[in-house]
């Protein structure tokens, strides 16, 4: 029998019972006990080692948990058999790999992705979330709806059908942790085997995650009014994934037209679906807001995808999808077990923000705020006089201007960047390298900037392009 | 030309230029107004209207931006070609398809997933909220690190690392919103063209999920030790999901031994790794947490996966991914770009809840609490004098009972059901139906249930059972 001559700690904090079992335990791990050898008994070392015998039985039972040790009725505890007991050694992961990395900071950035977070609503926030936590309330911490709390979806598809004039009732709508989220999950309900459309230039993150999830993905050319529909019917693709209200990057906006022939397009054969992301359809400055595709779709050929990313604060995380019924039925079949990925407490805060009209309040005031940036930025660009055309200003945040002065849009905005201003350009977009690069275009995004900052930053511009 | 004689409504709330474009776009929809007919100018229909000029020019521009009329250069307005532009038909799901269901509710539910709400923090949480709310900080609500912070990284690598023995860096977590959210993106990770295996009976959402991601899946038997390796090396699976610190439903330690041998079998070929659901192992009452296989791991083979979900709350939506160095690095070439599915709020309230010291409390008074039903559910069942053997009673928050009087497993619950306690039977986890069925096992989860509440339900359970 193995002789255990343990220094015990009396002072330590770890209790005497671990002390023994860590001491076994790392004795049998490192060979110095045999597979098989018999420890002593519960009383002879508790004994031995002046402890209590419940001590040692703790012990001891840790280490049977664990599976170091065997007990053999009548006859005692045996070490277990671990031939070639694996070392800890810690998994570490090259630290830092990537952590540490900060994006570049610029005086001036005018981010075609920006959001004004000055104006977001923080008070009442604050507020709504202070009133949603008042009570004990278990049940706004026990697991909810899968596709969402029903309350929340019917104040969303009451904003969409007043708002966007998007036809859906509250069960076709799944709310979700983001657009990336919600796509992924959309994926997994379509189902593999689609060839997906995308415009191009367009939204590099949805191609980039089609692709990824080892859809077919391929980019159907566009011309002034959108995708280009016998061009889509050439592709083979059954999905095509549009921005009819507002296209990203170019701000074109889909005619009733080519809408109708897209909608017959997705009519023409069963398992095809249109794609609508409507982003952000909400900062439009002329007229009232495009509507929806989905709205005109009388066959339930749509799939809309929306987000309060854009029109409150990015951080938020909520989006939500709008299935046709064909696509809710396989949702309810095959993958309504997944659980929400938006916390309740989120949900009913946001809920009482729309119902309680916050929303429409914020998004009045960020309409009202964008529209003055937007028109600073439009009449500084035209009284620098450069040698460029501007286009898809009147909606989003941000505008595109087309130079053919036969400079590069590379030099363009190496010339920005050496005056501090970060300017876009359009060739980032191009996903699959299939663009005409022969203008050179750059994108002007102005949620980020104040008024006197677009100013500057344009007297900068200016500079740079035209010293 | 077309003759438009519309009625406005001055008094009405809908503009003046709203009511026009209305008209004409509904002319247009119904065929009313032909494809190529030309619209009067905005002076003469101004005149007729008796309106302002600009609001008509309003009108025609909404129109125009719609795509419902196209201007031609010193002829004017003429009404775009459309042909068969669609009705505009609501699209609706079928109403209330499922949306209504409500579980069955029991006077006494011993459901195994149960979560002890009245117990969860909340002055504590709503203390957190209002803290990280209480200044402006546009910082929280811009998009955050699609890993998670890394402050909250590092306070769930510090603290797996002292409760779970789990080696990792915070650059090797992933955060996000939920267990289900998290195997998708592992699945993405690990690429499709896998095998996975699990234990049968398992966690049936986890056999789900591969299985709807089109994995190929299968089950591997188990023994008392838990997965047997030589049925797994012969599955020809190369991804092992298992729970070796308390295996859902059985409620099995894995021992050293095996763990050892399941580490191996990973070593053996490159691409093969182990999927650790390491669910409830914060409950464990008999000395000290088993620690995870995570731990033994020297070759990154474990891909660990937590949750808060079991420990706070189902609701907050919060697990976490560790993942071994190999697969970070795919993770972050190819999956990155993915956006984090927790909101930043709720990722410092969390942080600053572990950080804090809340989370270790709230962990020591929820072991309190579970330990002392599982006792009073232990010593009422002994008392019972049933034909029955109690497993799986060391930890978690359920326990078995293997019944082999020759009744079924549907005859004691519904015997049970009738007194109005509900019960659950282990088949409900047999994922492919390959389980020997011949024992009846009745599981009792006993987290929701207070103490002499868990005294009134087994007092019925006898009668129900033995009269």
């Amino acid at each position: 029998m193995y002789e255990l001559t343990i220094n015990l700690r009396q002072r330590d904090k770890t209790p005497l019972y671990e002390q023994i079992y860590e001491y076994i335990r790392d004795e049998i791990r490192e060979g110095r006990i045999a597979s098989g050898e018999k420890l002593p008994s519960t009383r002879a070392l508790s004994r031995h080692l002046d402890v209590s015998r419940s001590t040692v039985e703790l012990a001891y039972e840790q280490l049977l948990s664990e599976g170091y040790i065997e007990s053999q009725p009548y006859r005692g505890y045996f070490v277990s058999q671990i031939d070639g007991l694996y070392q800890i050694r810690p998994a570490r992961a090259e630290d830092g790999a990537r952590s540490g990395r900060e994006p570049e900071k610029y005086p001036y950035d005018f981010t075609p992705n920006g959001v004004d977070l000055k104006s977001f609503p923080y008070n009442t926030w604050r507020k709504l979330s202070k009133e949603c936590l008042m009570d004990d309330r278990a049940e706004l911490f026990r697991l909810g709806c899968p596709q969402g709390e029903p309350e929340l979806r019917r104040a969303i598809s009451s904003y969409l059908h007043q708002a966007r004039g998007v036809n859906c009732t509250p069960e076709q709508i799944i709310v979700g942790a983001g657009n990336d989220y919600l796509m992924m999950l959309l994926c997994a309900v379509l189902g593999s085997r689609h060839r997906v459309a995308l415009e191009n230039p367009t939204y590099r993150q949805a191609y980039r995650l089609f692709a990824n999830l080892s859809c077919d993905v391929c980019t159907v050319d566009m011309d002034e009014k959108g995708m280009r529909v016998d061009e889509l019917e050439k592709s083979g693709a059954d999905i095509a994934f549009v921005m009819p209200s507002h296209q990203y990057p170019l701000g074109t906006v889909m005619p009733i037209r080519r809408r109708t022939e897209l909608l017959r397009w997705a009519d023409r054969k069963d398992g095809r679906y249109i794609i609508e992301d409507d982003y952000d359809s909400e900062f439009r400055y002329k007229g009232k807001p495009i509507p929806a595709l989905q709205g005109y779709d009388g066959n339930g050929k749509v799939i809309y995808i929306g987000t309060f990313s854009k029109s409150i604060a990015p951080a938020i995380r909520m989006s939500y999808l709008v299935l046709p019924p064909s696509l809710c039925e396989i949702y309810r079949k095959r993958w309504e077990f997944i659980s929400s990925t938006v916390s309740k407490v989120d949900q009913l805060i946001l809920q009482k923000f729309i119902e309680e009209g916050y929303y429409e309040r914020h998004l009045n005031k960020m309409r009202a705020l964008y529209r003055s940036r937007h028109d600073v930025l439009l009449s500084e660009l035209k009284d620098m006089g450069g040698d460029f055309a501007i286009s898809g200003e009147n909606a989003g945040v941000h505008l595109l201007l087309r130079f053919q002065d036969g400079r590069s849009e590379e030099e363009l905005i190496r010339l920005a960047v050496a005056k501090g201003v970060k300017v876009y350009g359009l060739s980032g977009y191009d996903v699959d390298g299939t663009q005409n690069t022969e203008d050179a275009v750059i994108l002007l995004g102005y949620a980020n900037l104040d008024e006197n900052r677009i100013r500057e930053a344009v007297r900068l511009l200016k500079e740079a392009w035209y010293g």
